[in-house]
């Protein structure tokens, strides 16, 4: 009689947004990225995904998905590519030593859940394959470290390689043709600065512009000032921001942020036909931070927008005050100034902020997420999966 | 007793609307860019300027300066420039014959009227610094030709030195550090390809991000970006926009034109701090240039924009119900659709268009301003100076 047993594994993964983007592929396959990027890793007590792997003789079904209780597709060239990869390994584990499960042939189950909304834009997919990565490789009981299954989770999806470490994390670029070199590192612990906070102004949801992975590879195909970036500009703001990290120095961790992200949708709008990301409500975000900042006398805080509007506010917690109070002083309507740790945010409008700004804002944002620098994927005893196999959804 | 003749002369000048951007300079004293330019200058039956230059040794003001009916300082270093320079040119014939009269140390008394609203963002200052410099030399009797004028021009305002002349009009950036060969010259007369024609979408008036002066050094300064574009990019596209004009392919033209305004734009973006002067008013008319191409199957349109929201957007006349046509069919109530020769246009929505972009122009444009390729500055004999040497300013 065939083995029944439901072998399962659980793990979290968190989201990251990136300080260096991440912005065209040299090759579109493999996910190989034209230049190196860096990434903070949110804390997972704001934003996470929850994924349960489980396998077993016993699924008479193919392999499945269930996301937020809605079946997804697997069968996608990208998803496929990572589970073979990670079916491969553990093909090697049973081959070297008879007595282990044959997991590798056995129907994956596989039930995930996020704790935010996934429509809003906030990489939902790097949490999602670095979950689901995560999970399958415990599930194994593959050997591989983080930075072995960043090269799997590239495939899936790119930025989602930079999710399996906490802290600050760089994805180095690589340089051989078959990716065996384009992985994920820590570049520090959330340990080292855990100082580090952010504010998410979600914007109020419209459809997005051209998608990334579209978008990406049209401005690599036409933009004249693309290589430039890729090629000189990343490549020094990576080292300069290493630096400004292991220094802890707010002041160039933001400078270097501010102006990475400008670049980046700079050559969206080189694009041709141009893309654009940053709308009004966007600019007046940029507007809101330059007025802090010029409060403060320094940089105090830092935006950076990702392929959509909602803007990432970097600051530390000591001038939570400063940065988020001023947001909640005319934005204190809406959703998300409920804090999971720590004090609630004051409202603070010690910044003069042009009233042109405010309202803007007030009329363009649906929603913030408070959070900071966390900690990596989290291995879970707590199950999607039942015992018996089937998910388990509320 | 002393000469009491009131001298006098007029010139009316054209607004010149870049297709390759002027943006940055090499030297700020001299106005001398970084890279050259190529702009169309449009039809003073829409967009002029008129001025009379007067001087006469019987004024007992200093010289002065009468716009639209209000007295603007001529003591800026740039103004000051330019009266120099024509002066010093005037002086030298008065001293080579000596029947002349000595213009030269008579006070100036100029006055400009504009047909259109100045603070409309239309390269105002373009059209007066070209007449003012024009009238004068007229006044003088200078036998500089246009390219002279130009290096004077220059001096006062970037771009005042294309509306020397009509037609298409390349500004050459020039080598040399005392800025002799940075001067515009023809590359084709409007004659050669008069079917040019444009619909200015104006944007409801927002006090604008930056004024261009700083907002360019302040790119020069510290975009990235920029070396590759002012070096590289622009003098590449200056070649193949002549040819594109040569031979009258609009498909060319519309792309360089497209991809040139976009590039200025990223480069702006990708300052520090960025710098925005599209806002989404301007996004939605791109989408609907990209609208009305998809619909012809080919670029039939061509959108440019300046240091501001107002859309540019050239098309040839055997297109006109395409393109001024679509805007028409939903900006219909606002003003500007008078034509001062030809038909009517006809609202024209056979191009798709989706909803949100037609409600985005309908709430941002303000009026529209239908125009075309057209001559240079006129000579003429209605002055604005009476015979007595008083402001005619009704």
């Amino acid at each position: 009689m065939a083995d029944q047993t439901i072998y399962r594994a659980s793990t979290t993964a968190p989201v990251n947004i990136a300080v260096i983007k991440y912005w065209g592929k040299r090759d579109a396959k493999l996910n190989l990225p034209t230049n190196s990027s860096l990434s903070v890793t949110l804390s997972q007590a704001d934003l996470c995904t929850t994924t349960t792997a489980s396998c077993s003789a016993s699924y008479t079904t193919a392999d499945s998905l269930l996301l937020n209780s809605a079946p997804q597709t697997l069968e996608t060239p990208r998803t496929q590519a990572c589970l073979k990869a990670l079916r491969s390994q553990r093909a090697a584990l049973e081959e070297a030593n008879s007595n282990l499960p044959k997991l590798s042939t056995f129907p994956l189950r596989i039930v995930s859940v996020n704790n935010f909304p996934t429509a809003a834009g906030l990489a939902s997919s790097a949490a999602g394959f670095a979950a689901l990565i995560r999970a399958i490789a415990n599930l194994y009981e593959l050997p591989a470290n983080p930075s072995d299954l960043s090269i799997i989770a590239r495939q899936g999806s790119g930025s989602a390689c930079r999710s399996l470490f906490g802290g600050y994390v760089a994805w180095q670029a690589g340089e051989k043709a078959d990716g065996s070199d384009s992985l994920a590192v820590e570049v520090a612990p959330a340990s080292h600065w855990p100082e580090m906070r952010a504010v998410i102004l979600v914007a109020s949801a419209l459809k997005k512009d051209v998608g990334s992975t579209e978008g990406m590879q049209l401005t690599v195909k036409t933009s004249t000032l693309f290589p430039l970036r890729a090629n000189t500009i990343v490549p020094q703001r990576m080292e300069e921001m290493k630096k400004a990290i292991a220094s802890k120095n707010f002041e160039d961790f933001a400078r270097i942020t501010m102006q990475d992200s400008n670049g980046f949708h700079a050559t969206c709008l080189d694009t041709y036909p141009p893309t654009f990301y940053m709308n009004d409500t966007s600019r007046a975000a940029v507007r809101a931070v330059e007025a802090i900042n010029r409060a403060a006398g320094k940089d105090v805080a830092a935006y950076t927008f990702d392929a959509g509007p909602n803007a990432v506010i970097y600051y530390l917690a000591e001038n939570e005050g400063l940065v988020a109070g001023l947001f909640k002083s005319f934005l204190s309507h809406i959703d998300g100034w409920q804090v999971r740790r720590g004090q609630a945010i004051q409202a603070s409008s010690a910044t003069p902020l042009d009233e042109s700004i405010a309202s803007t804002l007030k009329e363009g944002i649906s929603r913030v997420i408070l959070t900071g620098v966390g900690e990596g994927p989290q291995k879970i005893d707590h199950h999607l999966v039942s015992e018996t196999g089937e998910a388990i959804t509320s």
